[in-house]
């Protein structure tokens, strides 16, 4: 089959991944599960591994097929499988998981003590099939567009969970900022607005995703570029503070946003990756501020998504690219030149 | 009356405060105490506030009497006071706060908006009497020595809070690091050994430090001027990690353990300040880690604290100075020769 | 003024309440309030104290004014209030507390030790003035209408809370069913709707609430009359069960459908009384089951709640009468002809 | 192999199992694990299970092999076993769960959608072997004896989840009451001191039973019998009521006592069951009081309930019998007459 893999670290974005004939995966083991993948989201992650920025964190063996956002048909089942049959649609929780380990009792999945996570440590879904296990798949009604859902394996989980744990601190009325209104920010938006009545600002630079949040009901919109960011939140919160935000950028200036802005006890999540938090450990102290990583999402997460999902809570961007044209995704995600997600189908 | 005060920002502590005779304050407000001060725990924020590290943050006005960590005998009450009388024994809850606005509603006392910090931002203990109101006051029962219990009116519920917040994602068997068994170490370890059944790892540089933890119920104490402490942390939690981080310190060198040490999902609790948090966003990510600022603590802390003292569960250290020595207590304690807590008694 | 007070417990409801002139209560504390009401809502709760039905639980006097739902302009304030100045629009919380006792200080209202109930154990709002205090009271947008947003002072803020409790325990797409779509109930089905993404069932007797509640935002309705009520939730919820049961009823009738409708560790939250609770323990045993009581909310879920009606998240259906047919109210509701929520005008 | 079965439901314990040969069990799935049992431990719910008591919640095919309290030696494991290997010690989790569900997601065991319960509703322990799964073993350390810690399967879990729910809400100084110091009863009591600050009030019949109570920490015990229950723990909270309330024993006789002990907001946790809840729902609306059911625990929670029987804080009461003796053990039993916990030795 076809897969589209890294052999060696670069910047150069045009000439990242090779479209290599490769085996078929099996399933051989008895919860293994071989998906027929008909949609693969591209990741401002895939632009960090193909630059090399994880392997400080992960074992990577070169070279190995990127796409960790995997949503298709069943194709092959393990000899113990229950929960789907060949044929049935699903989606891909990223990560393999063991299911014995404390982590993974705890439905922790991310913490696995066993954990495989294809696309970054093993072979992933821009592929025509992808190996994973029971334990990773959700069975989707059959009027459910794979290809169009994809991006919510893990753009989209990953914005939930972010979510979900600023919304257990945010009461009707609690402000709460989206910094960054791309691929994860215009989802952990709507999901704010379903799950919480908390009062939604979203900081972007472009207009165009300024526009996209207030359609997708951000209640105020700050341009960071432009205006006096804690002195419009100020009068945005009446002097009270931003009890959470959700910085889906993770840049140096975003992340030092957060002490200036926030409300007493208030946490800065972050999720977007690539600055560093850095400030006196005193800010942290005066105002009982938190710098909270979140890091993608539990299984449980992204059956509430696709719940959301299902319900009209939560609509995608997307835009749909053939496998040899990978590389210019690539280039033009590096750029800021896609619009939503870009979702890749083999 | 006498009262020591701070006339102007410096780094010689032995001059740093000056005893003037100031008028005794009165009860003017329907809800004022006025404390006779019996005891008046001297804590590193003393020092901080004399060299300026607070006037980024709060408004003062100098000269201003410090002492925030205050306990003694109620001297005279405003007209509608019914929680206390005169001649009662109370240790003070550090801030008075109106009851009114939104963050008292909720119990968060250290947000009040209509704040105010004796010893911080308006004349503290350091001094015969200190005016409070009937919000800040617990009274105690008459067999208590108000001048040894001063000390957790500051070091006590800061400890305290913090360890409560930590013991929320402590289940039996877990592990919390203490970094730094000093004047507020000694406590919380104590209250984590009270409330939680973690497994508990005390740090410090000095040997008398990681003994004292040891009698206090550290499980494991580690030298980290000798030892790599990743690894030691690595061995004492059987490749797990540490779930929950206590940083009474909040030292660069001490903030950047913890993202080495962590388990994923795991806390680092910036207590004491001075340095700075600084990690690439992406260790935050990987790791699903946090920095979470601590700040003092809610008058109901400092009730449950109390009972803890009561039950002997929490144990205090403390050497009691006069009044008139109170610049060599602000010196010692920069040079760390402060065994447990300096208590001053006017 | 004028007041309509109970002078003795009777079941004659047409002939409950006197209306008498009685004097108008001044401030005598600093912290005092007096209101002069523009809405006071008639409640369930009204015709149980009438019957003598708290005489077990609480102290009263009689003869006393009833009317704990109310909004108005403050008329006069203590020396030292300093939240709301005369001629100010405000909605009461029920209760009168301290302020200083630990439940307070926890965000406890309706646990203060030290609590006055107007209109349950003191002169209430059915009458032109009502006393209250600074703690109690909650500053309206002067374009509020006071008249209207009476009610949520009580059945508002008793919705909510029960809704806010349930909301912990409900993801995206678990069920949650509300018992009762009357005074509380309708306001009950929009809270869950605000704060969860939870599928809501509505449960009533009468096809004109069961219409209301699909308006609402019920996703499904059930008429316990005529349907197999557990085959119908089995149906709605694919044989999952109910996470959360609001019970706005409070009947045997009802709240013994609770464990043949709930999921595992589901809550049957019991906010209307009249019946019991009866079942046997080992059926709580066996589906982890509980029967939680909800008694009205605190001072910031009244804000919060104010909030939502602030967002256009809740609407109140009410009906206006003057203080001169008061019993009517009073009849009318115990024959279930008042819709939505009475309020009184005096 | 030897097998202690129930033939048919009696309430004549003295001839309730028949000692039967029956073949034993293999490991036809890739996740079976086969334990040869060195304890099984007896509990009051087998003498429910002879007399018929579950039926009407389960479904039990006659004859069946009872006992859901094992531990032993791993005789045989499935093809994809990893965690445990033939020889080792285990403790097994009472049910056998399918880890594919959104409940064993969750970390919901007992609500698993596809779960067998062992000695419940399919064969059990009072056996040579018992069939179990990888996902039901914990491995315990090789010095540990097996049969004395048999109980913590299912006595011990039982205990320590109620007492966990409980603990979520008991602050230091607050009141918890213990209810039946029997086998359930005397492990909460030990779990409460180990993992809380709380004060422990003991009340059994027996005065063996309180004065165990007391040497396993209990700050109090009362004789029901005796003593007016309410008062003397008005008095020993000085009337502020109990917070948590754990009733170990579930009978008419205890559920009553809930309401007329707790403070506002208190829990009744329902653990022993025979009798009934019947309370007006207006009492638990007035308190604000909830009887919840507790219904085992998760595999985690034996995981943590391991690691305080390993630190020392958890201490069980066992006396062991012989497999032929097992009738004598379930007529001792219903006759009050086990001190301990009874653990059978096939």
């Amino acid at each position: 089959m076809q897969a589209a893999r890294l052999h060696e670290y670069t910047d150069d974005m045009a000439n990242a991944l090779n479209i290599d004939d490769v085996d078929r995966p099996d399933a051989t083991r008895s919860d293994h599960v071989v998906v027929e993948v008909e949609g693969a989201g591209w990741c401002q992650t895939d632009n960090h591994i193909i630059e090399g920025m994880w392997t400080d964190y992960v074992d990577q063996d070169l070279p190995m097929t990127l796409g960790h956002e995997n949503a298709g048909r069943v194709a092959e089942v393990g000899g113990e499988v229950e929960t789907v049959e060949v044929g049935d649609k699903v989606i891909c929780h990223p990560v393999m998981t063991c299911g014995t380990c404390r982590q993974c009792r705890l439905g922790e999945d991310m913490y696995c003590e066993n954990v495989s996570f294809p696309g970054l440590t093993t072979d992933g879904g821009f592929a025509e099939y992808l190996l994973t296990n029971d334990r990773a798949v959700i069975p989707l009604p059959d009027e459910v567009n794979t290809t169009e859902i994809a991006p919510h394996a893990d753009a989209g989980i990953t914005a939930y969970h972010a979510v979900k744990k600023a919304a257990e601190k945010l009461n009707p009325g609690d402000h709460a900022v989206v910094i960054g209104v791309g691929g994860l920010g215009h989802i952990g938006l709507q999901c704010l607005d379903a799950i919480t009545a908390a009062e939604i600002t979203a900081l972007d630079l472009k207009e165009s995703a300024r526009e996209l949040a207030a359609d997708l009901g951000a209640h105020h919109t700050v341009d960071p570029s432009g205006e006096d960011v804690p002195g419009e939140l100020d009068d945005i919160t009446d002097g009270r503070g931003v009890e959470q935000i959700l910085d889906f950028v993770g840049a140096d200036q975003t992340t030092s946003l957060g002490p200036d802005i926030a409300a007493p006890g208030g946490d800065h999540h972050v999720v977007g990756y690539g600055g560093h938090v850095h400030e006196p450990s005193q800010t942290l102290v005066d105002g009982e501020f938190g710098f909270r990583g979140t890091l993608v999402g539990q299984y449980t997460e992204l059956q509430e998504l696709v719940r959301l999902v299902d319900r009209g809570d939560v609509d995608l961007k997307t835009s749909v690219y053939d496998l040899d044209d990978i590389n210019t995704v690539a280039e033009r995600l590096e750029h800021g030149e896609i619009e939503g997600r870009a979702v890749i189908t083999p």
